[in-house]
């Protein structure tokens, strides 16, 4: 072993002990007659001295010589520090060297490895093993690994068995894009690396596993958006012989530990909302539940009067931002400009002060009077000191307008707390939608999500109208986990491939062996799937989910330290039964 | 909830309880006026009754009508049986069945759900799901489950951090073949699936992570052998400022510990054995040491006689087989029958009965005396009443040989006790082994290992001869896992590559990224892999890997359960910018 202790372990008690250090120069202060070292590793930093009354002048010398980075061992003795720091634990003590071996030199890193450092996001990537080193990138792995523990072993307490299943597996158009793997040995014919183990986990119900999870890698080949990865990491669970409620109360409870146990929050309810509601109520089937600004629905109180903009809107919609009366009319300029952003897209927004006296001050006061203004207050909420904010339009973006610019206000209010975390449910999706693009529905979850068992008549009359026995979990305003119960039978199965326009042999050529597999004594199942990367972020209270990632590819997939992807061999394409067919 | 309890559970102190069950028919006997019914889920079986008595005719009805696999779910009281079953934990109880439910009904199943099933390897495959209600397999997924979390929580309480590599990576030539993956946004470009984190795990160690593990799934593209995949899963280490006897001592924790937890056995030593001394004594890198049957070298006293069969042999090697004295004609022949079957490829065996009277009797007899034969004995150790079976040859050749011979003898004594350990490791095997086919070295382990340094010299003149620091954990002659100290310099990487037969373009193109992070501060480190399914099938007691595995492919890389691989689009592939280039 190189080291006795790490660089993060000693303090005043260990004093006159002889110990060995090994880690990295931090940073080397060198007075001339006096040269201090900060050593760092995993566990902290532990500061060197090395000085002319006490050390000999090869041993400064070799001392001055070191760069930063350095791997070094050395001995010495623990002594007290003359000026302790206090923001350190190890900041009592220091080590007076005796003996100094450089492991490893090091070139000067091109950027700083400290907590705010001077490197830019592709300086990082490409040298990701020295952004390691960082105390915030380290920090988010190891607590990354604390949660992966969390989940394991309170799934397992729970008497769930973690089971692998395979990575390389069958191809379905179905869903997103799948990445491909050729087969050597099975000429012409191809692997598909799983965008989830869905089906597998199914068989897993039918094989009579009760209680399964997995945390897995999948994969969709996909274009990235930011914060996209082409892999990613689920928490994937399924359990049969349960119905909906049995499901959610079941990662209720994981979510209510690892909240405990990761954050130290004990929440106090775990609220439930349908779909429907949500979209109502806050525009977003996952809605940030930690504040207000609930959406009041106004047409009833804002048209058949002379206002032409509401009167022609389908939706004329608005929320009380608490406190907000004192905006300066500069800074509501700012937000009507930012509504009409094209991201955003609205055509305008109308506004209402709610001054202290008890009136009020609107944008629209030629064409509604302050009984009107007092209903508006009265259905958005809004009290003394609040401004009522207003837009107008096609219901379903006017409703994705107003909760942006809600998140928005949330943001610049403070109210979106990373130490505060407020779960929700939201139940009852529908089962399927439709897509403009292929003009046919869509699975909403995916094919094997099971309808409200009386709503499959509505399947033939009204599809987009059929709810689904399938929830989200959303945990202060972002999706970290959602699933349904699944069909069981294969008749419901194949009524529903019919639906998503898959022909009797389609069906049978993707899905067959599941189908076959319903035949045989399929339990009623239902199940849930985490998408863990986000979940630590949150967890964390970060946004991006990149640090939590050691090894993150860039929005082009590619991964620019190891430079992959990349071209392959003449030789191994031809192995693989394989030509190059390029478009450019 | 479909359940109040599962189907392993109740007891006699749960008698008279009103229960709900759920789960699979296993058996129904039908006695006409009284029917029993087996009711199974994962944790047991339970009993249903149904009898004229106490039950409707409706009821009776039925459950007569129920089929083998049928999901159902029942209602009832638990009364006291008649005749109590005492092989099962509920044998003491039944089911007085109120109300019946059919949840799904199911096919006759191609083979029977029993623990010695009738089905054929290959028809369990094509219905695993049926396969895995089976109690063995079953088991033997709930095994692999305890065993990944002890290895987790040890590791984990042990310091160490699991971080997930990326499966998305770049491909090297260096090693087995890489399954590669095609990527659409990068036209031209593959991603390599990892044959291992190797690279990864060595960054981690230069960013400051000085104990990573995983438990990841591997790929490697071979012409697989019985017992081979094309995925498997490695528990997969690495550690810093370590030296090779850190590394043994820290894993022969975990195995100490698994052996404790899993199998409940405290293994009294671990011995080291290098690979020099495992060749020369057991003619095999892994050797099952938990019998004897030591080699003995008998050229001394063997050669410069009549008998020229050995005077002209490199090796002549002996090992005592205990008790086998009492082995007749028929079965020494069939012996030697064995050893010369081309697979082991002896040319013929010699050999040497102990006499209880302390004599010799032997097939050579004409060319040695009685004082001969006690040499033999005192050299492979032989006892009154053993065996000695004696083979010659080329050393090398006849090593392996006597080897086989020596397992298959084990084997037949019943010296191979599934339920006895004995763990070991297997040291300073050599850096590097020549390659006939393409006459040159390969690295014995992988081009990152380190050579021992005081040997570094002898690469040029004596490559062969050379050194690593590289080892073996050895258990009951099964390889479980290997490891080495690395290379941390850019010189003795560059020295390795140029011995590989790298060029220096080459080395950069494939490997420039560690040599570039090696650069920037890279500590002493070294690690090991375990291969999860074999050690968890030798846990278990177990020759095979299958049923540890949940969704295993068949020798020629296919999941004949899911019809994987299978042909793809046109258009995905032109979305790849690949067409096909068949052979035939």
């Amino acid at each position: 072993m190189y080291r006795s202790h790490n660089c993060g372990e000693l303090r005043t008690s260990n004093e006159s002990e002889n110990v060995t250090l090994a880690g990295w120069v931090h940073k080397v202060r060198d007075k001339g007659f006096m040269v201090w070292v900060d050593l760092r590793d995993r566990y902290g930093i532990t500061q060197l001295i090395f000085d002319e009354e006490r050390s000999s002048k090869t041993l400064i010398d070799q001392a001055q010589k070191l760069g930063r980075e350095f791997v070094i061992q050395v001995e010495g003795k623990v002594i007290e520090r003359a000026s302790k720091n206090p923001n350190i634990p190890t900041g009592d003590i220091e080590i007076l060297v005796a003996k100094l071996v450089v492991l490893n030199e090091a070139l000067l890193p091109p950027f700083t490895i400290e907590d705010k450092t001077d490197g830019g996001e592709e300086l990082r990537m490409k040298y990701r093993y020295l952004d390691i080193r960082r105390n915030p990138v380290k920090e988010s792995l190891i607590f990354r690994h604390r949660v992966t523990q969390e989940v394991r072993n309170y799934l397992t307490n729970e008497g769930f068995i973690d089971v692998e299943t395979p990575y390389l597996i069958k191809s379905t158009p179905e869903g997103a894009r799948d990445f491909v793997v050729p087969s050597r040995m099975n000429e012409g014919q191809f692997y598909a690396l799983p965008q989830s183990p869905q089906t597998f986990k199914q068989l897993l119900m039918i094989g009579g596993i009760d209680k399964y999870f997995q945390i897995v890698k999948c994969f969709r080949d996909e274009d990235l958006r930011a914060d996209r990865q082409p892999e990613f990491t689920q928490i994937d669970c399924e359990m049969s012989f349960v119905e909906q409620e049995d499901v959610l109360n079941a990662f209720e409870g994981l979510t209510r530990h690892l909240l405990k146990e990761i954050n130290g929050v004990e929440v106090s309810s775990f609220p439930r909302m349908t779909f429907d509601e949500a979209i109502k109520k806050y525009g977003n089937d996952k809605p940030d539940i930690r504040f207000g600004m609930v959406f009041g629905e106004l047409n009833a109180v804002t048209q058949h009067k002379d206002f032409n903009v509401f009167n022609s809107a389908e939706l004329v919609v608005g929320i009380a931002v608490p406190g907000a009366n004192s905006f300066t009319r500069k800074e509501i300029d700012k937000l009507i400009d930012w509504v009409k952003r094209p991201q955003i897209g609205a055509l305008g927004m109308v506004y209402c002060r709610c001054n202290d006296d008890g009136s009020y001050k609107s944008s629209v006061d030629k064409f509604y009077d302050q009984d009107d203004f007092s209903k508006w207050a009265e259905i958005t909420g809004a009290q003394t000191g609040d401004l009522i904010c207003v837009l107008s339009g096609d219901a379903s973006k006017v409703r994705g307008q107003l909760s942006a610019l809600r998140m928005e206000l949330a943001e610049q209010l403070g109210l979106r707390k990373p130490d505060e975390f407020a779960p929700l449910w939201v139940v009852d999706f529908p089962l399927l939608e439709w897509d403009e693009e292929t003009e046919r529905y869509h699975a909403m979850h995916h094919p094997f999500t099971s309808p409200k068992p009386d709503q499959i008549a509505l399947l033939d009359t009204d599809p987009g109208a059929v709810k689904a026995n399938a929830y989200d979990l959303v945990l202060n305003g972002n999706e970290i986990g959602g699933g349904s119960i699944r069909i069981h039978d294969k008749e419901t199965q194949a009524l529903m491939f019919d639906h998503l326009g898959f022909t009797k042999e389609e069906a049978k050529d993707q899905f067959g062996f599941l189908m076959n597999a319903f035949e045989f004594g399929a339990p009623p199942h239902g199940g849930i799937a985490f998408g863990l990367d986000r979940l630590v972020a949150i967890l964390g209270g970060q946004e991006t989910i990149r640090d939590f990632i050691a090894f993150p590819k860039n929005n082009s997939g590619r991964d620019v330290m190891i430079d992959a992807p990349s071209p392959i061999d003449e030789e191994q394409l031809a192995e693989l039964s394989l030509k190059l067919n390029l478009k450019s």
